[in-house]
């Protein structure tokens, strides 16, 4: 299949960028040392690519992830970075037939993780991301209160979520605060496992023993704006449905704030200046002595975040040049 | 069941907001004068309570809409008020069990329309909005193309989308100053359809034959400010996974970016305050004065754009009061 022929809007990862970018990522946290945060593409697919890689184990932010990853075989060490309370959702983590680690920050989620059957545990701790997490000083007394229920207490995690955007100047000092912070709750915790990061701090983050990475995969133009070394790989794939002629005209692309995560502001439009975006359009204007395109001209937009993009939508297709190589289905949503 | 037993992050309509806004704005728009704008709710069961309020003609913006209402069976009168190039997709609406009709605005679109088998147009004119439209001077003439290509030319429409958050000193004027427009470009094109308005401009547009409103079913934060009387009919119901006590501490709901449309800015946390949102997390601290919840707790959030909330979701429970009503499948989601 070509390019041209796909419907639009689609969401399109380019191959060679894709490739580009887990080889850079594992050059600096090969096997499992990494571990894919799944929640920034959902597709047990992609999942399968870094699997393949040598990246076996993967982090997850949502029940849902967990059980589609082990369903699709992938359940060789999940980790549940995230706190729940459901028991129903916790059960069905615990009889998965999968290795499941949940990450608990209180009595009340501990006792849920045991209630429900799970078997290992992190203590997640604060480290200034004003999220989930509990205060370092209690770290050692859940991790105590873990193993009294019965839990196999691994290690700590903590993400310093607030720096992944941080200058480089002051951001190796200031991830060194976080993960101090981690490091002594780990000493009181105890544990093979610190698990941290992310794609914004992966270069600079010495403490974890496996990063939580998963924007690296596909990037976005937000991560872009730190000049790390990967590339752009997703982009949305649109049609021209509409253009108005003139010096100051515009044109109208067939993809807007249904395919496209926008907390993070607008996306880029390539080779044109997006001026806005409603439910199902973006307008874009010519660039400086550039052209608008034609009605039914195709053209690629790339989305500012990645994550609540990808949630959008049903399926990408992976692209090198004109040929569509695969479509991998965005089966991980929703939760 | 109760509002208890729903897992979480879930979204919930308030059973009687919603019927208080399909009667106020049935009231002012009776019958097929409304023409409920599915892309606001992507749901054919709600989209049965509009026809079994007497409101039996749609609008939508996506060919997977006009076919999904067709199969549905309520496809007495659909209007694809979006510009369609795809010749699969619009030969699939022209042979679907349903009238349709589909906004054209360029020789190509008309050229695709007719192609694929289409019966009925509108020529979309462009009335300020910087989207799709025809400038009105071409509206005549395109029309006498579409006639010629054997399209039966049902009249016009014009969405002024920019007005629809204009403060209310200047929205009549500004709003009548658009029409204007259609209208010039109605008398060159004839038919019996005057297609527009939205439900910012409900109570101002007296120039349409028919309203292209959805929004007023649910309504968000930011129609809200309009002061409109609609009531918040949506939220999304969320568990509290964790807790920081203390004078600076903040809690963490289980629902975020990847549950809310973000473009309109943060949602709301009912009775608490959002400090930021985050994939699947919302931080939020105490009013002034307030208490933060407990682990377990629930809270609701209420999104600030209706419509790229919807899309993220599979369903919505219908609520009155602690009792679910009834589950509404999203099946209108994608393209």
């Amino acid at each position: 299949m070509r390019l041209s022929d796909l419907s639009t809007p689609s969401l399109l990862v380019d191959a060679p960028a894709f490739a580009h970018n887990v080889a850079v990522m594992g050059e600096a946290w090969p096997g499992t040392t990494l571990r894919p945060h799944v929640k920034a593409f959902k597709s047990t697919s992609l999942a399968r690519e870094l699997a393949a890689a040598g990246h076996p184990a993967f982090c997850a932010a949502t029940p849902r992830e967990v059980l589609g990853l082990a369903a699709a075989g992938l359940g060789a060490d999940l980790l549940l970075a995230n706190e729940v309370l459901d028991g129903a959702r916790l059960a069905a983590m615990a009889s998965a037939d999968a290795r499941v680690t949940v990450a608990v920050d209180s009595e009340a989620t501990i006792a849920a993780a045991a209630g429900a059957g799970i078997g290992e545990v992190l203590i997640d701790v604060d480290v200034g991301c004003l999220r989930c997490g509990c205060d370092p000083s209690v770290a050692g007394r859940l991790a105590e209160l873990a193993r009294a229920r019965g839990l196999h207490v691994r290690g700590v995690m903590g993400y310093e979520g607030q720096l992944m955007m941080e200058p480089g100047a002051t951001k190796e000092e200031r991830v060194a605060g976080a993960m101090h912070r981690l490091l002594g709750a780990h000493a009181e915790v105890g544990g093979d496992v610190v698990s941290g990061g992310g794609t914004g701090t992966y270069a600079v983050n010495r403490w974890v023993t496996e990063l939580q990475a998963g924007s690296f995969t596909l990037m976005d133009t937000d991560y872009g704006r730190l000049g790390l070394p990967f590339r752009q790989a997703l982009s949305l794939w649109c049609t021209v449905v509409s253009v108005h002629a003139g010096p100051s005209g515009w044109a109208v692309a067939d993809g807007g704030l249904k395919a496209l995560g926008m907390d993070h502001g607008n996306p880029s439009v390539v080779g044109h200046v997006l001026v806005y975006c409603s439910d199902e359009h973006s307008t874009f204007a010519a660039t400086d002595g550039g052209m608008l395109p034609s009605v039914g001209d195709r053209v690629r937009l790339l989305p500012a975040h990645v994550d609540p993009t990808v949630a959008y939508h049903e399926r990408m297709y992976v692209v090198d040049g004109e040929e569509v190589l695969d479509s991998w289905a965005i089966d991980l949503r929703n939760w």
